[in-house]
């Protein structure tokens, strides 16, 4: 069996999105890449969470066609390809979910504003929603589009995928990713909290602005690059 | 004793209704109809969960009389009947409950938008909510009543009940089927997460629109019908 | 050892208040009255739930005085013996909370209008807000003339106490009551669920009205009253 | 290895934050201050809250530097430490957690209005929301000037800090104190629960008044001071 060290961290990645009370059902999704190989292990679509195993997981190339595996792979498979495909340098877990603060974001088809430490301490700038796709992207091809709408929509509003791990799609929900499937779950956990706390702001103060520049790029800085100091020199 | 296997069936189908956080106390019931016999088993009436056995399920005819059982069905009961009288032939379990968040739209009198995908995965268009009985059919036959209103509610509006398997019954709250129990169930958990998104949808955004028509039917194909490609083959 | 099996009874409903998610820290208390002894037991003041006993409940006669008991008992002790000083004879348990959605409701200076069933099945009518008490009804018995403005409140507004078992004490939060402890408890979750669901459907539609009278009426008397026919004849 | 009573004390405080569900991850930390020695104990930097042990807290001095310990400090330690100097002789323990009611305040930028009894229990009158940190004070020395803010509003706000043990940092969240590290993480918990039933409460009533100041008073100095008659004699 391929990869099997990988099956097993992303079978216990799954497993941390209904722990951290992100999906319901079957609503979500997590993977990581191995760039040595160029393959990526997904979860299996549409089984429950209490049916999955390290076996379950489906080994998929970049092309999101399955290598190994007895399922199907998850329905957003081809999305998740296109994201290692265009920035598979620089990330290797991507994460799916349906969580709900998020979700009603991507519904209102706005951008999370940055409005505090909590979300700066994460995110480099407001959260963005992308345009929706066409009826013609939809029918050709969706969820290869789906990937391909994120990617062109951080370039061009040149957002570096590292700063922002998180993107809403428009009427449809997150998907989030990191250096691995494990920061890739700890950023949807991280953005629905922040999602609602944006949305909690809002109904407290009409027209609340961000937080200062200044102090965002504190908080950032202080958790990311090479001068942070918060945690034991190990950054998440 | 009669359907000893539905009843275990209808039993764990009204278990998890406490389990998935929709019903406080005794407030929901679940039932699943045979169609060989023409007879549901449908949950006793007020009785605590923790005291609820398969043997003390009820069965009941189409007209909602007892056919076997030392308790009172459910006091829903005659709109359970109904509802299997009428779309027997589509349905197979029904669901009632007072979840906190259809119930609000439930006494707000508005149908549900189909806002995002989470919706559309599930509900082929608004949920919707039909007109407030009359106070004779109140006096009449309240829960028969009751039954007749979604049925007419749905011909009238032309909305098949396969397609939108939930419905809120005006300042009162809502009722959810489909093939069997648990597919009523899930519909029931899904119908309270969707209610939650669209209202925190519309905090975030006045006037926001539904999801484009062609994203709706995206979602809801790609699960359900001859096309459908979501999951291991087997819809739910 | 007085009122033993009273104790045991008053002990447990205490209990489930924090089971149901009703209070935080010691933010609540439930007594239950014996009409042949005059006395009732509640809960000692400010004691953690993990330590309470049924030895440690307090005694106490209707002008709240302590008849046995090595603790203080409730400082809202007096509100509950002028409660039961005036409406004993229908009343023999009442619950004080600070519950999130009924004390916002009670901060917000509202009667809960009866939006729904939910509400209906259980009090017939709006849930009153008194009026806030005077500086110097504070300064000269505060609990006790809280007891008062609830009771006069109810009086002139015409309502019965046992068919709208609970109150909103201004800028406080809510009592409510019923034949027993246990009673109260049950109705103390139904308000926090019902001032929830009506916070929700305000949200969803400005200047929503209430439920027709006549489905209230319905909803209300199929639980109570000689022609109820909800549960299995023994009515909560 | 030094105060070893204390680091126990400190390591129970922190595990009670994520027990009371005011932190996701590691946001969150509690600290207690030993007049004696002029030294107090805090959680490490970023570790896991299942990884943390009594060893594993850290011992500093009022200027924030390390005595004793092999982690780095919680990185809000000059924060707690500024605190402990200018107000060690009124209180003994600081917690500051990222709560999202209290945070939702903060990033609005607005005081919580004293609108019930829940609030004036434990805080006597508004929680106040600091000016935010210039970009000069985050640049020179962020945390320190973060407690020289907190400080410095209190001083010109004319507020006692054992009066009102709680704070807002505008746009970041709360710190919250007392006589040691178990009274911060219990105002922890009573802050967010007032912050949600404020909230709440505007939703319910445009511009809805505080409390009045006599029940203010009332409730305040029935749990505090020498006329206190709340609890079993000992304040908490």
């Amino acid at each position: 069996m391929m990869l099997k060290e990988l099956r097993e961290k992303v079978y216990e990645a799954n497993m941390d999105l209904p722990k951290h009370g992100l999906v319901v059902f079957t609503w979500g999704n997590a993977s990581e890449f191995d760039r040595e190989s160029g393959l990526f292990v997904i979860k299996p679509s549409g089984v429950d969470y209490d049916k999955l195993s390290p076996e379950s997981m489906v080994v998929c190339d970049l092309d999101g066609k399955v290598v190994e595996g007895d399922l199907n792979p998850s329905s957003d498979t081809p999305t998740h390809a296109y994201l290692y495909r265009e920035w598979g340098d620089k990330i290797g877990g991507v994460v799916h979910t349906h969580s709900a603060w998020a979700v009603s974001w991507a519904q209102a088809g706005r951008d999370i504003p940055a409005y505090g430490t909590t979300h700066a301490d994460y995110f480099y700038g407001p959260i963005p929603c992308m345009r929706g796709l066409t009826e013609e992207e939809i029918e050709e091809a969706y969820e290869l589009n789906t990937g391909k709408v994120i990617v062109e929509g951080f370039a061009e509003r040149d957002i570096d995928p590292i700063a922002v791990p998180a993107v809403l799609v428009r009427n449809h929900g997150p998907f989030t990713w990191g250096k691995d499937a494990d920061a890739a779950v700890y950023h949807a956990v991280v953005l629905d909290e922040v999602a609602k706390m944006a949305a909690r702001t809002e109904m407290l103060q009409d027209g609340v602005a961000p937080a200062p520049q200044y102090l965002q790029d504190k908080h950032y800085l202080r958790k990311h690059g090479p001068n942070a100091y918060y945690g034991q020199g190990g950054a998440h």
